[in-house]
């Protein structure tokens, strides 16, 4: 909504704006779901419904391009454009879902919510639509109306080599409304220069078993029919993409339809270099105000800390810094509390959390749960065990632990472990079931 | 059990048997699932837990293939075979679920339920193993523990011509036990001469949005997390392949976990050269005696009636029948009521009642509810309407009425329904929530 709109542009590092002080941009409507802010130029692209928007960095309205209503059923797979649906066509709004500048192509990337969810190619100049593939499979994020997250792999890495033309990727998480066998909840895609290409989001890697992209198992959906993941924001940092996420608090939710649903904040994180997504983790996250637990993340921006903010957090000039914004309590995801509170996390302490927990499974120590993953508690094994090799060798979240290239093998494991992991011991979790969630400053 | 392998053995038409009378084969153990007869030399191959065996057609033990117990682990996707498994390895019993004579091949295709459901090739003479492909995810059938159904499309035609060498086709039918990320319910299968070769077991048909296959929608695991279909028998006859299913009832069956399940026997049936699983109908089957509805299909068998029962039905000689077994009632399905009748049905009836049904759906009559499919009753619609012709291009069961090649386009459609279809009207449905069930006799 607009609050968070003005929130995050305060944010902003100083932007090449010729405005000083505050500007302010108020819609006709303030059905918002995304924005973007060239890094160079300062422009603000906003994503809402049925509508892109371009502002100038003094917030003043330049361009608008409009997205919906469109004839469409959510019903209809493929969608309506592709092939003739038995459902009845009705005039849809197209939530944005999606919004992301891609430098490279000089083009906004903005994926709305009919067709499934197909994805728009807009020039940043003037918001002249390029191409909006959707004749293949892959050309679908989900019609699910939730704002979903993505981050570009390009960012972090555009300032020691430029991305070769044509191979740039997104890592993108959807809502996935139920449909695990159309959509996967994480994906990284492939993001090519000609939009009417057929390798356009295409799966950045794919063989018979293993690809570049997380499904909710049908399992999950049967125990837990509402289970879903909302991607809130998505952005990358040094070797990593991280995503703020809002699920389904599956130990507090009794599973009896009708019964009151709790829900929980993650933060997920990956090596921006795996293809094949066995680096997977998630953790997480929220805010405790006067004794009152905030769980329900709303908002949030990444930023370097200015001068004065990194002195007090002890960090360096480049390490960055998370806002989030929680509603309070653990309930009502989609009409959340208006208390809410804004809190502040170094990406240092959250790797480490995320470290220390992945190197006390390795110890042994308790479970690693991602019951909506594996649909069970896997225990923890002492490494120099023989079951843990085999362990390794499947899909788990701590095959790569450091982002390295391959997996720790089989022998090495013993002294990778004892030399490099050993660090100072903390009560900390991977998994819902724990009580140490990572703690924001307020 | 035993007792319906002697049931089957009698409704055998006369087998090129020396002996005459009633012959017995008693197993060490009664775990059976199922059987298979040669139908030039009258051997008969049984598919039991952990072995196949082969019995002379004066049921003597010839050759006994021994298929378990393996190492494995249900959850292990891919199985261990193909990739190291996080999940700890157990023997395991190796269920027998599928069992077909292939004679062009001179082999038994025999599939059991270890390594997600991966079949063994084994050559009719002495049951020597001639591979047992299981490096794709096509080779799976799902682990599920239950008898499952196979068609084989190639027995119907073979009086009229050879199938060319390495291209018949089956039609599968398994449970998935949770799993429809992983496998359809029911598919359309290669199977090519050489046991090793990449294509086995691949669909007849793929392309982005079809394939020769169905699948369970999450949504509706979603809603029945206990939603599955158990096949009970399959075969093919003249230019289709039906089979006899088990499925949750979902109509009675409340979705509260923990509630009391009940269940209903569908007769499926699909056009042999469908490719792309359009010409799918399923009709609810049943049987009363005395008042007492019968509605759990146990076993069944299609066969040539002799001259007298043909006689007494009206029927032609090459007219076929169907006995099927049914337990008392709509619950316990895996440990259904001691209570059975057996019943009987033609396929011309079978045929005559979806055929009305599709018809007075074109009439514009009723509903065509496939709630486990669709999740939602499609009202008929007339077809003169424009809507229709939307709703014929899309996936219906209603686009190939007579397995012709291809749906029969708008303005031919008018007439096609007029001259064509125009039969008696009589009480009939499609769908679990109509009570005209279609009755055997007892």
């Amino acid at each position: 909504d607009p609050q968070h709109l003005l929130l995050f542009l305060l944010f902003l590092s100083p932007p090449p704006s010729p405005q000083s002080g505050r500007a302010e941009y108020r819609a006709p409507d303030a059905s918002f779901t995304h924005l973007a802010v060239h890094r160079r130029t300062g422009e603000v692209f906003v994503g809402a419904v049925n509508r892109v928007v371009k502002l100038s960095a003094a917030l003043l309205e330049l361009k608008s391009h409009v997205t919906g209503p469109v004839e469409d059923n959510a019903r209809c797979y493929p969608p309506p454009s592709v092939r003739a649906c038995a459902h009845r066509l009705e005039s849809t709004n197209n939530v944005n879902k999606l919004l992301l500048v891609d430098y490279t192509g000089s083009r906004l990337v903005a994926c709305g919510s009919i067709w499934q969810g197909v994805c728009q190619f807009l020039r940043l100049d003037d918001l002249f639509k390029l191409g909006e593939p959707h004749h293949r499979k892959e050309h679908y994020l989900s019609g699910a109306k939730e704002p979903d997250g993505m981050a570009d792999d390009w960012t972090a890495d555009s300032r020691k080599k430029k991305p070769v033309k044509g191979s740039s990727r997104l890592f993108i998480g959807a809502a996935i409304d139920g449909k695990s066998e159309y959509f996967p909840t994480l994906s990284s895609r492939k993001l090519v220069a000609d939009e009417e290409n057929n390798d356009m989001f295409s799966l950045v890697y794919q063989d018979e078993f293993v690809s570049s992209q997380i499904k909710i198992p049908s399992d999950t959906l049967s125990t837990y029919p509402a289970f879903d993941i909302y991607y809130v924001y998505g952005f990358s940092s040094r070797t990593y993409v991280y995503f703020l996420t809002l699920q389904l608090d599956t130990q507090l939710t009794q599973m009896e339809a009708g019964g009151e649903k709790f829900f929980t904040s993650k933060i997920v994180r990956m090596c921006s270099n795996d293809t094949e997504f066995y680096s997977y983790v998630e953790f997480p996250l929220g805010c405790t105000k006067d004794g009152v637990e905030y769980r329900l993340v709303q908002a949030a921006y990444r930023q370097k800390p200015g001068r004065r903010l990194a002195q007090a957090l002890g960090l360096g000039p480049d390490d960055d810094v998370l806002f989030v914004v929680f509603s309070q309590g653990q309930k009502n995801r989609s009409n959340p509390p208006r208390e809410t509170v804004l809190c502040l996390f170094t990406l240092h302490d959250i790797n480490l959390a995320m470290r220390e927990r992945i190197s006390s499974c390795y110890r042994g120590e308790g479970h690693l749960t991602l019951p909506w993953l594996l649909n069970k508690e896997l225990h923890c094994i002492h490494t120099l065990q023989g079951l843990m090799v085999a362990f390794l060798s499947a899909w788990s979240p701590i095959r790569f632990p450091d982002c390295s290239r391959s997996a720790p093998q089989g022998s090495e494991l013993g002294s990778f472990v004892g030399e490099e992991w050993r660090t100072e011991q903390k009560e900390m979790c991977l998994s819902v079931s724990c009580s140490g969630v990572i703690s924001g400053r307020g």
